[in-house]
């Protein structure tokens, strides 16, 4: 029931992901909702789980998952919680699903707190960019966890072999930044995929594949990509000639144009997911249409068969015990 | 002697400049190098100052502003110290150039930290952003008193009447963002060009005028901004079909691209200015080119035609003995 076009996107998606995937999809909201917007009958693998409630956009996280038992994104958290479900994935509201995870399932061992991470494309692929939502007042040790989670999730979920690790910082020499990226880089130093500091103006040149910051930073950078990108669209349009026959090239481009809008499109990358927590959670847009949600249950479907909350487990009791990173 | 390609550019915009400006424009740095690259006789708004040393990029800022007395960027702030000079600029380290203006002219009064206000452009125009450079750990008064700087530059210097003010946050309400953006909102609150949180994708909307943020946020996103708009511009080239043929609609759009570029193109902006200091002070790209120096030399003559620094004091004291902001 979350997302600006919920149900009939997220139904969309359901449907054209079943046959992709090896497992049952679980639809929790409102039955007549959801039979409204999908008439015929639903694919053998899909079951409706009916919820009454719905969290809003603007309810507050907290006290919406407190006081919404009923509610779908409640109730998707619960089913996880009692092992009657492996993965759960909202378009809904950012912090309350962060907040239901979080309260409901709590964090792993040797995890103090949970991280969105987010995919981004860069010249010669992606990178992850964590945490894009989740902790905006973190601590060194905090991003030193990140890094960890972003490293087995970008290994094992995205299948880079020994991701490249760069905390997002403001000038490439490790004494440069803030009283936190200072801190942090030297926690992160013991890495050995540690590749050091990455301006902003470099992470989209690909030379790293896990990008770490705290979420205050990560979801401006996240942000700011996304309306700058439109934005260098649009005036990439109406800096063309204004005249229809000396528009004609343009036509001609279509293609390349919508190569470019489909590189930039989050909706290829799916959701993005909650790390840290002890389940497997995915959190998309709240613009997603039926694409989105069904490369989000791709992936959840593919965090679960790599087992990527043991891993992140294993991972991060090692590196705590002070046994090498990536040992 | 500081940027990427000086003197030469460095004198290039200068000389650009001469006949624009009514002041005298003084080249600091080693004679032999500057009319190494302008053999010629120099405009007579011209004059050079020799000065031996040379700030390095890498130098470490504080104590580089301590040695090199001699140096063309201490010499520099030292001639407006002692009001031999209107104005600073320098393509030169950032960190020393901040130093250098922060130890030898000082904070005006109720102003605690310096700020680095950049231009970037917007749908609508332009909107300025900071800090992007000065000060990394910024408490909530900084951010109150960069709001103040910020408007009075954006009104006096880049004639934008009654500019409106946005914190960048990561949420609209209020209550949304980190300690630092939360507790910097309610004393916003308080100014009637206050027009709320912005969110990073909302910024090149033309919404608002001045955007306030701490120094790290902000350079991440002036950074980001940077290398993204190269990497869209570059996606498109490459999304066009690859056959010559095919290509050619691309020639015809030239125009077009070059258009667009030019817009993004931080040199039409000119420096930016470090604000908070008794003295008026550009800061450049390293990159820049003649153009760019020429475009800082005009904005400085303006900073001190509209008497910037005064402004900023006068507006500073009435905001802090409890006058209506802007009254």
């Amino acid at each position: 029931m979350g997302g600006d076009y919920a149900p009939r996107e997220i139904v969309a998606g359901a449907v054209a992901a079943a046959p992709e995937v090896h497992g049952k999809i679980l639809l929790i909201g409102r039955r007549d909702a959801i039979e409204a917007v999908h008439p015929g009958a639903m694919p053998q693998q899909i079951e409706i789980v009916e919820a009454s409630e719905v969290v809003e956009m603007d309810d507050e996280p907290v006290s919406a998952v407190r006081r919404k038992k009923n509610s779908s994104l409640v109730m998707g958290a619960t089913l996880v919680k009692n092992g009657e479900a492996d993965a759960f994935i909202s378009a809904g509201n950012t912090g309350a699903v962060t907040a239901a995870a979080h309260l409901l399932w709590k964090t792993i061992p040797n995890i103090a707190r949970p991280a969105i991470a987010t995919v981004i494309p860069s010249r010669t692929g992606c990178f992850v960019l964590l945490d894009s939502g989740a902790t905006v007042d973190a601590e060194p040790h905090h991003l030193y966890e990140f890094a960890i989670m972003g490293s087995v999730y970008a290994e094992s979920v995205l299948r880079i072999k020994s991701p490249r690790i760069g905390l997002l910082n403001i000038g490439e020499e490790p004494t440069k930044g803030n009283a936190l990226t200072k801190a942090t880089y030297k926690l992160l130093q013991g890495m050995p995929n540690f590749v050091g500091n990455v301006e902003g103006k470099y992470v989209f040149d690909g030379g790293v594949d896990v990008v770490v910051c705290d979420a205050f930073v990560g979801n401006v950078l996240l942000k700011t990509a996304q309306g700058l990108g439109a934005f260098v669209i649009e005036m990439f349009r109406d800096s063309a000639p204004k005249h229809f026959i000396a528009r004609l090239p343009l036509l001609l481009l279509k293609r390349g144009i919508n190569r470019m809008r489909k590189r930039m499109d989050y909706a290829e990358y799916g959701g993005a997911p909650l790390l840290g927590v002890d389940g497997i959670c995915f959190i998309c847009h709240g613009h997603s249409n039926a694409k989105a949600i069904k490369n989000a249950i791709i992936l959840a479907q593919r965090g679960h068969d790599m087992h990527l909350v043991s891993k992140i487990i294993e991972q991060a009791a090692r590196t705590k015990t002070g046994e090498q990173f990536g040992a």
